[in-house]
């Protein structure tokens, strides 16, 4: 009968880890390794493999001591310092990331174009045309073949790299996404897919890199290069390290774009719920950082004028200045444009919906039919790619491209700031004459996004509806091919046609001579990008920064505001796609709306697996052997008396070999009072358990790492053995529980987790509504959130699946079918 | 013995409330008036007057069913137009007061000074100055008188309004601060203070009108005409409020400034702890709106072309352009310039630093020694400043002004959008001569700004060192002075004439010849006001968009952080200097470092004043009157069954109008059960608190006005009679217990304060460190925070006055004493 109260108790304590020993062995490595951060079981396949940061400090004895310890060894001062220092060192790398990337893509499509030009000319006179298309599929099919086969290397270098910064900010783990061998593979992949011809950007990928360095940069470690391991550890915390990569990311953008503010301004909006304004202003400081260290080299390397800071960014939109300055002065747009802008912004968000709808479709089947055959098919696919790309650019400009005079004195404006030429590309035209087409497609895609926004009247309406029809397909085609690939300036470039498009339809058809022309490219560049990833307010800034003309705010502002909402109409952004395919529970900026009709309880986990202040040490292994979890309640019985009760096990009788359940002994809590480790009472299996706090998954391994146990009768139980320093001596990686040795005949030993637990972190009631839970679960940043009823009874727990709009849409509904 | 029990039992209940009755009536007003929002009785005199705001929902029963049956009637799609349409509302209103203030006071100094101009041209001649002088003083003593009168009458309408708006953005009502005749008192006494040659600025003034009509606009109702009162009670709760405002005073700040990311950035910068994604957004359009309706308007009155768009905001720096373009290309500003700025920095954020001490002890003397007095004193004050700077500005310019030629082709840079006319002034000098000296001060200081950051070489060395001289403490005197007054404009113009003092002496002492000097003016605008006022990022991304230079980022967030800095050794900003003055609890961004090593316990305030699920309502009214706090827990008794008992008081045999305390008897929460009302047990000393919930005392009075009772043996208990509607009808004025007609009869009624408590507020535990609490209070924009132990019992009540650095500091200075 003993036996069976064990049994009860033990099935109760350790909820659902009654399913069979061998079930349990055999499936032993995947449940360990692809369900980490999950503390419930509901969402076991979406949630496999992303885990939450563990934001939110952990305020136990050893980090208060090491604090003690620190505030009187350093002063606050030094370690501010070092804080700075590090951020200028993420804005200064990011921004050499950039340059380097920048000057590698020139240099490599100098060397393509270089030799293509040579042949196109030679053979348009000698009608060998085919020979230099083969040339240009040399080229590119050899950058691109080097992209793909870095990215099947490193696949989490594929793509813009923006989805997944975003994940990082919102507080999501992804595995492999902050190593330095990511950054090598993204950073050199991106070169050759973009010389490669492919049509895609360099701009996601910088983010990327900057991430990367934010998060690895204040490690002084490196998991890649092993060698690598400073002694400075006093950034190794995933809070450190978040607010890091906020401030990397920021400089990435802040480096593409020559955007500091816009930099800012998206590590805010994609990581603002936990934030703080020291963090606004040092990752200000990052983003400046990058800008004036690229523009200070850029600026040197280009003119040779070193010292002297005039190109803004890696992406210049040259300045929009009026060619006839009217005696009112500049009109860059007028009050009637903008109602055309808004129409504008809604069909580009139209378009951009479309393009998501193509998008997605295309990249559930490659995840289906593509990605889980030979890595040999995905490189198939990016060559495949390559050559449809380039062949299909070189035949339109050829067939379809207008040859055009060129002007005497072109209309180039005066821009004093640009380093690109703008170059008119005379492919297959007479003397004296350019093709329009081949100008867009054969041109690097920031200098052909120039052109239409300053060239007036250099492209004719047909040529601008076949390129932006073909390279709408083909750059959908293109993102999610496993290449390291950005999407702002294809979209921009893209949206830049479509806008010109618009501006030459309403001159020719209505004959309504617009202002300035260019504001439409712009505009349409803008709908179209907005239309495509949804961004509100950093786009908006990203862009007025860009074209360094505050007068822009409002259209751009405008447009974005509608193409999002038309789109929004349709689905969501293409980040946010890719993110759902691969099934990141990333929490939304609010909950629902019907959110605010549902209580905590409906929504927890109430399936909880626990530990008590001391705990035997073969209980923890098999409970951190049987268990995916990060983080553990610690509990103790409440009794009627409301005396806390201690619940050790197993006793020494039972055989941790052959038993199934954890057997579990209650303890007068003063152990003094004759307890003496003897049972007393079992714990029945309804009595409530009295929250004490939490203990993470690599605090107990650390603790069985270090031995830090005691025997019963025969040692006193010992007392903060385990300094705050040896805790995190091991991140970010924590050894796994089949990793350590320790001896069987330990196992009866106890270990006092009472220290070492976080006794106060925030909860919540089970009644308090999901509004208030996920304000403060998103708020602070939280991993986990028990939830403690009016008695301080632990309920349940509540973690980032319990959050995600999915996993609450499907409570409304099943709450809305009991109704 | 009975008696005794009761008497010991609501001694505790009612914590330190048995005062004797006398003192208490006789301190009746003052009591109530004057502590409210205050729960502990800690900071008595520092923290009167100031209450935090409902910023956190009640998430109680009628809020749940109200919204509910919105959801219903309304889409939640109307209620988000509703308030896009109500955003874009109160930009436009910001935008069209910005404009009101301008022209009437282009107009008020054009007469003014038409007037002067003629009267100097012609006594230049005849030697009759003085007439001059008196024709001035006159001029600007009459507009001054104006302003004074103006903030006389409404004193909340004096200085530069930033203070207040910081603090409500924090969390902090400050009275009558949102009131329509403050914003009639603060738009139209600038216009007066302006005029009157007073060295303030009207920027401050427009960011606090902004703020007011985001705050007033949405509510359709008005406080000073009462005819104003629209059905619609939409926005009507503390929350939209302060949202509304942090899009208002992002108006005032895009409108005065032509800075819409700016205005976002300072709403951010202020309010940002309790903050969400979708407020960005909706003050980012409500800062364009102001923006651009402004610029709408503006540029069709100045130039009567109607629909553009040129003229970028009120204050324009001008474009900064090169003189001479070299081959290499623009150059603003070179590394070398980096360093010099550096220096700067640090010296202006000493004499920012020299500026706000000055000006603190100016301040407490007048808090001191004129506003107790009669308000003829601080008109007096007022009316002496404008005499004392008239004449100053006056004599200066007559004996220490410099004459200089003025050049033939001026080098006035090529300004297309600048309609502020560059004018240089030829007082009391030959024909083709100009005065440096009247140049700067008898211009408006937009203008004297312009000419420093682009006139090279008008002005000589010694007259710019004179101008900073009597300007920075003329100036110093002025801030405080009662009359609406904004510093950003005149610390400008101050740090201009600083930067452009240093380029010169750079150039004659050094030699060194600076790119263009044009940059060291606006970097020592930038220095000084970054050292009077420490703003961070706000005030760079403002400074950044005035210039519409992005290039110009680097130098100015460099030197205002270098000004910070070293302003930050001396003493804090000036609006924080002002806002301690005041004792405005405003909590900082973060807790002082050693706040890690306080536990909640450490800092609650235990001395609690609780009421019980069911109250008699005498009890409650006598709670009413003899306390001031804002907020109740509502708690029972936990009892050792921990079965929930409930308190009821005063019995039918206590005499309300002759007891000192409170009686108070326990019935078996289950009513059915034999208990009706008749005391089974007294409520022990020193039983636990089962904490249930918080209740308002704008609730309860609610209640209680609503009569919302029951007798016990006669009535059911009522349930839900009041909706949420009746609970905001009288928002944000609720009426005073001492309004309510109550029948003393009723006093022994029972009211139930179950369902409309907030059952699920965010709790702490003791044993939370301070840097959680702070944390969670901040970040949730908390009012109160009840401290709840493990085992669910209420120990305490944490509120903002618990948590601002003066009390915190003050607490850890005891612990360490205690140490």
């Amino acid at each position: 009968m003993a036996t069976d109260f064990i049994r009860k108790c033990c099935g109760r304590v350790f909820g659902c880890l009654s399913f069979n020993r061998t079930a349990n062995e055999t499936s032993r490595v995947p449940l360990l390794r692809s369900r980490p951060g999950h503390h419930g079981g509901h969402n076991e396949v979406s949630n496999k493999d992303y885990e939450s940061l563990d934001y939110d400090r952990c305020w136990n004895k050893p980090y208060l001591d090491y604090r003690e310890k620190y505030e009187k060894q350093h002063s606050d001062r030094k370690l501010e310092i070092l804080q700075w220092v590090m951020t200028f060192a993420i804005g200064f790398l990011t921004g050499m990331v950039a340059l380097y990337i920048d000057l590698i893509v020139k240099l490599l499509s100098d060397w393509k174009f270089g030799t293509v030009d040579k042949s196109i000319l030679q053979c348009s006179k000698d009608g060998c045309l085919v020979i230099s298309l083969l040339y240009l599929l040399l080229f590119n099919v050899a950058f691109v073949t080097v992209a793909a086969c870095l990215t099947i290397y490193e696949p989490v270098a594929g793509g813009s790299g923006i989805p997944e910064i975003k994940c990082y900010l919102n507080g999501i783990k992804i595995p492999r996404i902050a190593r330095l061998q990511t950054l090598v593979a993204k950073s050199v992949g991106v070169l050759f897919s973009v010389a490669g011809g492919l049509f895609v950007g360099k701009e996601g990928p910088m983010i990327h890199s900057g991430a990367i360095i934010g998060s690895g940069l204040p490690q002084l470690q490196s998991i890649t290069l092993k060698k690598i391991n400073s002694k400075y550890s006093y950034f190794r915390t995933d809070r450190d390290k978040r607010d890091f990569v906020s401030g990397g990311a920021a400089a990435g953008v802040a480096a593409a774009f020559g955007a500091p503010i816009g930099g800012v301004l998206f590590s805010l909006e994609e990581g603002s719920s936990f934030w703080n304004q020291k963090l606004t202003w040092r990752t200000f400081f990052c983003s400046m950082a990058a800008t004036f260290s690229l523009n200070f080299f850029l600026s040197g390397i280009d003119s040779n004028s070193w010292g002297y800071f005039y190109l803004p960014g890696l992406i210049d939109f040259g300045t929009f200045e009026c060619q006839s300055e009217a005696t009112t002065g500049c009109h860059l747009w007028s009050a009637v444009d903008l109602f055309i802008f808004v129409i504008m912004g809604f069909i580009g968000g139209c378009l951009g919906a479309i393009f998501n709808t193509l998008n997605k479709s295309l990249s559930l089947h490659r995840m289906i039919n593509v990605n889980p055959k030979h890595k040999i098919f995905r490189l198939l696919e990016a060559i495949l790619v390559a050559m449809v790309t380039t062949t299909i650019a070189f035949v339109s400009a050829m067939t379809l491209g207008q040859c055009r005079k060129i002007p005497l004195k072109p209309s180039i404006i005066n821009s004093t700031r640009s380093s690109v030429e703008l170059t008119v590309r005379d492919y297959f035209c007479d003397d004296g004459y350019y093709n329009d087409m081949a100008t867009l497609f054969f041109n690097p895609q920031e200098v052909a996004i120039k052109q239409l926004f300053h060239q007036a009247g250099t492209f004719s309406m047909p040529s601008l509806a076949i390129f932006f029809i073909l390279f709408f397909f083909l750059a959908c085609w293109t993102y999610g091919v496993s290449v390291p690939s950005g999407l702002f300036v294809p979209s921009l470039l893209c949206g830049a046609a479509y806008g010109r498009f618009v501006a030459l339809f309403l001159e020719q058809v209505f004959g309504y001579k617009t202002v300035y022309s260019g504001t439409y490219a712009l505009v349409g560049a803008a709908a179209f990008l907005g239309g495509v990833v949804r961004m509100t307010i950093s786009l908006t800034v990203i862009l007025i920064e860009s074209t360094n003309e505050i007068s822009y705010g409002l259209p751009i502002m405008l447009v974005l505001m509608v193409a999002k909402w038309s789109g929004d109409l349709f689905n969501e952004g293409l980040y946010d796609i890719h993110i759902n395919l691969k099934s990141v529970p990333l929490l939304e900026w609010d909950p629902p709306t019907e959110a605010a009709r549902m209580k905590a309880n409906a929504i927890m986990d109430s399936r909880l697996k626990v530990v008590f202040p001391q705990t035997r040490v073969a209980s923890l292994i098999r409970l951190l052997k049987t268990t995916a979890h990060n983080v553990f309640p610690v509990v103790t019985a409440a009794r009627d008396d409301c005396s806390a009760v201690t619940l050790v096990g197993p006793s020494q009788e039972a055989d941790l070999q052959e038993q199934d359940d954890v057997e579990c002994f209650v303890n007068q809590n003063n152990s003094n009072q004759g307890g003496d480790g003897n049972p007393i009472e079992l714990l029945q299996r309804n009595l409530p358990m009295k929250f004490e706090g939490m203990i993470l998954r690599s605090q107990l391994v650390t603790l069985l790492k270090k031995h830090a146990w005691y025997r019963e009768n025969v040692q006193e139980p010992p007392r903060d053995t385990v300094s705050y320093e040896e805790f995190i001596m091991d991140y970010p990686r924590y050894p796994d529980i089949y990793d350590l040795d320790i001896p069987t005949l330990d196992g009866e030993a106890l270990v006092d987790v009472g220290a070492y637990l976080n006794p106060c972190p925030y909860t919540v009631y089970p009644e308090a509504t999901v509004s208030q839970v996920f304000h403060l679960f998103r708020g602070m940043g939280l991993r986990h959130l028990p939830v403690v009823c009016h008695k301080g009874e632990l309920k349940g727990i509540i973690t980032r699946h319990n959050l995600t709009h999915e996993f609450l849409e499907e409570k409304i509904h099943e709450q809305n079918q009991d109704d």
